[in-house]
């Protein structure tokens, strides 16, 4: 988006401990410390590009309160107490500008069911669908071409993007975020083999989604078998993520993308699941274990641990193995040596 | 979804051969063994959860012909044949009740082209497009902001839930249900690379979707090169799965979730793919065989083989080799002191 | 979709250089050279199938000026430069015919801003959403249901298919294919940990779509945290395919069906990844480097280098592993034997 601020203006914004130097730029956009031209504001976010910032083009530079170093000519350094969250605080208050709150009330396009209960606090975009019994807290979005199903509930101050479904029955907690394309409620995957042919299982449960979570573009997170598929509060999930009936994830998890949790699985609190990661199911991942890119999750994890592979092994042992299996040429050299010698 | 039932309703509606004990509960929830509260339905579905009978404190337990044990005080055991199979079918029953099914008619708001055939007995739901030349046939549903394009065709008692796009010339069998998000009939990848760009092989042929096939949440079926790709009858598929075009998928196969099928490549009938397998293109998978979750396939399976691991193996092979690789520490501590003795 | 052409039609369609043989058929598809019956269109593109072309059943056989053999009775053999480009050309005109250009102009069922730039020439179908402020260039079609949002901009001669998503302020090029589904600009997946819970780091950059770009379909492109996520000119994308925040691709690179990239990862020009790839977080894959199917890559990748396997390692290294990997038994077996010599 397009921005324009004066130095003494971020100073303010970020809430500056201390300034050193000066820049008559105005700023347009952010970048990182080495991607950053004259105009953009950057940061150190991270020890590890400390020297970068010596380097770095950008005018204004946000570093933290211990930092030491000059300016450049024309270039500002911000104090802060963390550079990262000073920029967040920053960037929330662009995402205000960039995503204007719509008014409330109802788009004359949307076809919302009579017996619906909408909230006259909330917004309910073109083009949506609001079928019978649903309820849409107050302060909540539904952006434009939105479905939400019968009886469906809706918590407050969610914003439901384009394209996003929430199905017959499923309940969405408060200030949840939807990213467009999210599935909330597609059946589970579950059939009993009968005389050679699949026989369907009704998927009749719901799916309860807590405050406060955010799922990225085109994730599906099916409904139970019976009682519920749960999402606990606080946690993120990415795009393109799966999440089979009946799972309960806990509270402030991470599930990056591309994940797939099969059905009947828990994830206590504070899990961390890299991207691709495949966990079976039917079995428990303890509290605040993680699993690295590609894992394979086949058995309980305990909590804390973290695991790596195909099948997961604890990830300091599975360095071992790899690095021992790149070892092999070696050792069947070592060993055809041994085998040369006299008996 | 709420439901209230009284424990001899249920013995009535799963048809029990026998009652043993008695229960005062109303009904409101199904659950499993170790979960199920008073009030709720649980079932003795595999013989691995046998002792949690004895433990459950559900208020009534399906249990099979041949299962010894008494209930609790104010609980209900009812023998039937099969439980699984009565506990789907009394689920199948409130699956009616949470999708009662719509009335016959296009809704106001639907975009149906003058040339489209909608079946008189069909239901077109809000903001649905209907593109000219499509056929709709009796007793098929297009829940809500479904896309059908031009001569697509779409059979009898099919469910297509909101979001689902069935594109220009695709066919669907008859009681397909295709769950919210599906995508028939994207183009296949194909390029041909000329003078340093990738010129589009246009992507011409069809998707040719069996009866009582289901897909799940956002999968992806692309349309074929010409021809058709096929998906055949009794075939379940899970979410986000992909199938690249000119495949040919045969009977009563299951694919589950995320996985991805490479072109023109075929599985026999009954082949079961478990999550996030990936299988490469121009191959044959022959009947009945299985490989396990995150497996990778990029050569011909016998029928009725079971695969594992990337580079997929025979299972019990595959095993063996992740045993000895968990063993290669203690090999190279072993070459090591067989080095040490003396030549 | 349904053809009829005469065999002397193709001949001039193809640009054929000479013919050989001849055939009363009437071509009403078009199939590979082992799946051709009577009344198909057959080529040769690839040597590796020459043996094929004297078994084929096909009517009409497209095949390399130099190819040696004679036709069967009824078969008539066209000789072209190159089979698959002049089968690409005749399929291009088959593409004209399966989906006619709309007409221009905005469908009434449409929603479209009062400051949305809709050119004369576009054609904006039925259901769609345009925001304020959009911009959508000459030549391009909004198929249905598309959603186009606030300062988003679409270049001219662009197909958005059924369901696609550009969200406010992205930017799509010339020319540019998205199947069914995409999603272009959901939010980057960015969090500080604060005192026990993920805070959300607003993700307010933007996307960058090049010119003659195709995306596949249910694929998700996020939006940058600040300045942009880059897709370059000519690359061409598969479905199901996730592409971090700030990512950065080359032009003419070709990522396969559920490649998933991680943020402020740069692929350089000519990259090809093929299924299910990972790709690690802040990385640079140099210019015209592969991975083969599922190989997880969390290290930057020399130009034209070809990886495989998890962690990714040159392919020939990895093959060789592999091959050492299913000699463990035998190894295990020759230490054994070793230690069993008197010491």
């Amino acid at each position: 988006m397009e921005v324009a601020y004066r130095p003494d203006e971020i100073a303010q914004l970020v809430n500056a401990r201390r300034a050193l130097g000066g820049s008559t730029a105005t700023i347009r956009d952010i970048a990182s410390l080495r991607q950053a031209q004259a105009g953009d504001l950057s940061f150190l976010g991270n020890q590890k590009y400390k020297a970068e910032v010596a380097a770095t083009a950008a005018s204004v530079v946000l570093v933290p309160l211990d930092y030491v170093g000059e300016p450049k000519p024309d270039q500002l350094f911000l104090f802060v107490e963390n550079p990262s969250v000073a920029l967040a605080g920053f960037c929330a208050r662009l995402e205000r500008l960039l995503w204007p709150r719509p008014a409330p009330g109802i788009h004359p396009s949307a076809a919302v069911a009579p017996g619906a209960q909408v909230s006259a606090e909330a917004t309910v975009g073109p083009l949506c669908v609001v079928e019978e019994g649903a309820v849409i807290g107050a302060g909540s979005i539904l952006h434009a071409s939105v479905f939400v199903g019968r009886r469906a509930r809706i918590g407050e101050y969610c914003w439901l993007q384009p394209g996003v479904v929430v199905a017959t029955e499923c309940i969405v907690g408060n200030r949840v975020r939807l990213q467009p394309g999210v599935i909330i409620g597609g059946d589970g995957f579950g059939y009993e083999f009968v005389q050679g042919r699949h026989e369907k299982v009704p998927q009749i449960g719901q799916v309860l989604i807590g405050d406060d979570v955010e799922i990225g573009a085109n994730s599906t997170v099916d409904r139970a078998r019976f009682s519920r598929t749960v999402v606990g509060e606080g946690t993120k999930i990415d795009n393109l993520v799966q999440i089979g009936h009946n799972v309960v994830i806990g509270r402030h998890c991470i599930l990056c993308s591309q994940v797939g949790v099969s059905g009947s699985t828990t994830l206590e609190d504070y899990v961390v699941l890299a991207g691709q990661v495949g966990v079976g199911g039917h079995i428990t991942l303890g509290q605040g274990s993680k699993a690295g890119g590609q894992a394979g999750i086949t058995a309980d994890v305990a909590p804390g641990a973290y695991l790596n592979g195909t099948p997961a092994l604890p990830f300091m042992l599975e360095r071992r193995l790899q690095i021992l299996h790149q070892k092999l040429p070696e050792l069947f050299k070592r060993v055809e040596k041994l085998e040369s010698r006299p008996e």
